[in-house]
């Protein structure tokens, strides 16, 4: 479990160890991230129909008590007041921020593709071919500079002899190599191919190219699908508390109606299926029009791993009542416990025989999330099944209207983390450390 | 003058020579691109009270005579029917797709900034030390190879020096000079602050760093101002016409209402004074409330640049009516006539004396367009100035809801273009031949 994915995520800290982590808006408390208080206050900052269900009064939000920087000059002028020293910033969903270094064979390839012209400058072979000439000629070199030389040269070439070749094949699928030129707007072509088959390759199902489209980022796909789903304010939305805010802001830019449904934390914040009938029937009695269901799953604040069983009942219900399911699969490969695992919505789903006509599902991923954290990179993609061709293309002409293509750096990134180095790959070993 | 801008310039050849150019909308007509049922045309497919004043029925659209693949179906198996023999694609607005190589100096600094780790690599110093020594020693090298080896590096090391020292500048910015992050929704701060002594550089007037929102490309900034202005259908934005459909797209998008004006072709391209206020006329008559007047200078697709003159008038006539004028500058740099120079808007109304509170006026720039047609890069930004502290937060807000960040390689193409190489630095030479 990865608690700390909010956007809000700061913890503060006693020096020689933690005692005890805070959410921004309860500076004041003592509350835990996820207390009952907690989910009421989001519930009420982020619909008004919520708000109407909530008759506890929440604390007050204000720039003072929810900006770090704030809470930092409180901290520097009554340290006293605090149960803590220091402000430790772990937002697990910018890891860069902290420190984190990015993973090298991505940042080789994508420096490559970057500036193509490196693969064939006769300077850059001639210097990796004299480098071996030199090596090998014992007139300059000392006898243990050679062998580090060697060592160290060989190390640095096999990796990056790796990245380049991947470069090549990249930049193989831009016409005349141009990752400068727009792409269309559905993503490059052959990148779109590269992410279908790791996505088959993930689940065991074939993924069909034409059900993806790249993006900048999962916000912006989320942003467009909302776009795609809401007309009115009377249509609703189902979205899990504790709430990632995108979806209360994306869903209240388009004037739609955001329904919640709460997690059960007693039970490991799984999704319970009386309490989404629960939550539906209210919406509808208020005669709003329920479209769409979002499941983040791995939880994003809650940092569950749905059950198969619980994914199951989710497809159903969500099948029963005709909604599509907008599920939010950026924290695929944060699974941290070593008895969970990420199953997506299309494996569960073509696992139960549902095939892509009888179910529309949307599945986000992006590179802004995983162990790459790639948040200022912007790339991202959707699957979409169970869409009808017209849907699909007012889908793919909205994308050209918001954003005439993703750009180009994110798309060959969303390609890399889904096609990463295998072993026996001669860059596998050090990006297995990374 | 650059005709081809549209996103629809295509040009038919017959071999030896031009023959004639088509625009897709007309495939089967031998009209001009420009001509005016093209207008007519134009004005019917982007807004019904556009339509409405259009008299004459335009040549059908379908997918069969707007996309060249068929077009080129069409020549293959009809050849004699067509007056020409080859299909020339021409976009000077997507310049990488036709072979124009990246800039090198943009794109290594790029390089660097997406693999920082190769500035510090002790074997990236080693290898260039390295080769230094080697060339010195008379023992490996033939006096020949010595003297060209030599020449090679110095001119790659010139180059990739400067290249090197602007991206160690460029990740300074950067908190854990992580280009993987977040930045915050304005832009990195060292970027806004390059771009915005970019701009006073240009203009000769003082540029407020708190002014400047970075953005995934212009087609971005110009959908976001579009989610600002527009509240009702009764909102009206003026657009002149030949149309670049990124307006006609972003205002269909937002339920405005589009407020065609006509350039004037006699007076290459121009805006005519009397003409904006009929037509602002005509629109307030039918309940519109005209919000906005988009100026595309240097033209798009039309090419022309407007003179100071010309510019001065525009600026008066939006104060007199209180539109915000939406500057459209993406082209800046594409002058190719040698009694042409780009004035921004910005300038004009500084030197007129206008100040930023007495005039509400935002300038669109991307990295997509100029000589380095960056357009899978997706990096722009806007300077807005004469909005209420207010706007500009919710500007701001929406920027976040829209796109959390724009993508990091575009904000810093978008420093870099803003920034060049001057005259003097090591680059620079090469800089200026490219």
């Amino acid at each position: 479990m990865q608690p700390f994915t909010s956007a809000f995520g700061i913890v503060a800290r006693r020096y020689g160890g933690l005692k005890g982590f805070y959410s921004a808006p309860f500076l004041r408390s003592n509350t835990l991230l996820f207390s009952r208080s907690f989910l009421r206050h989001f519930a009420l900052i982020s619909t008004p129909s919520a708000a109407a269900m909530s008759t506890v009064s929440p604390p007050d939000v204000t720039i003072a008590s929810i900006n770090p920087k704030h809470l930092q000059e409180d901290l520097n002028a009554n340290s006293d007041f605090f149960p803590f020293d220091e402000i430790l910033y772990c937002n697990s969903g910018n890891p860069h921020s902290l420190g984190q270094p990015p993973v090298t064979f991505f940042r080789e390839v994508l420096a490559l593709c970057s500036h193509p012209s490196i693969l064939n400058r006769d300077e850059t072979h001639v210097l990796f071919s004299f480098t071996e000439v030199a090596v090998r000629s014992k007139q300059i070199l000392s006898q243990w500079m050679r062998v580090w030389w060697r060592q160290m040269m060989l190390l640095f070439l096999k990796q990056f002899e790796d990245a380049m070749a991947r470069a090549g094949e990249i930049l193989d699928l831009f016409p005349a190599r141009a990752t400068g030129a727009y792409s269309n707007g559905q993503g490059t072509e052959g990148l779109c191919e590269a992410i279908a088959s790791g996505i088959a390759s993930r689940d065991g199902f074939p993924c069909n190219v034409d059900d993806i489209l790249l993006t900048d980022g999962a916000s912006s796909a989320v942003r467009m699908m909302m776009q795609l789903l809401i007309m009115s304010e009377k249509d609703g939305i189902m979205c899990p508390f504790p709430l990632c805010p995108l979806y209360s802001a994306s869903i209240a830019l388009q004037g739609g109606f955001l329904v919640p449904y709460y997690l059960d934390e007693t039970s490991g914040w799984s999704i319970d299926i009386p309490e989404l009938r629960k939550q539906l029937e209210d919406a509808q009695s208020q005669g709003i029009t329920v479209k769409a269901l979002v499941v983040i799953n791995p939880g994003n604040p809650t940092g569950q791993v749905l059950t198969e069983e619980n994914q199951r009942r989710i497809v159903e219900f969500c099948k029963e009542k005709s909604l599509v399911i907008l599920a939010d699969e950026v924290y695929q490969d944060n699974i941290y416990a070593e008895d969970k695992k990420f199953n997506s919505f299309k494996k569960i789903s073509r696992s139960m025989g549902y095939c892509g006509k009888d179910l529309s599902l949307v599945s986000f991923h992006s590179v802004l999330k995983g162990f790459y954290g790639e948040c200022g990179k912007r790339g991202g993609f959707m699957e979409i099944t169970g869409f009808s061709a017209d849907a699909i293309a007012q889908c793919r002409k909205l994308a050209i209207v918001n954003y005439c293509c993703p750009n180009i750096s994110g798309q060959i990134l969303a390609s890399l983390i889904m096609n990463p180095p295998k072993s026996g790959d001669k860059s596998y070993e050090s990006f297995f450390v990374e």
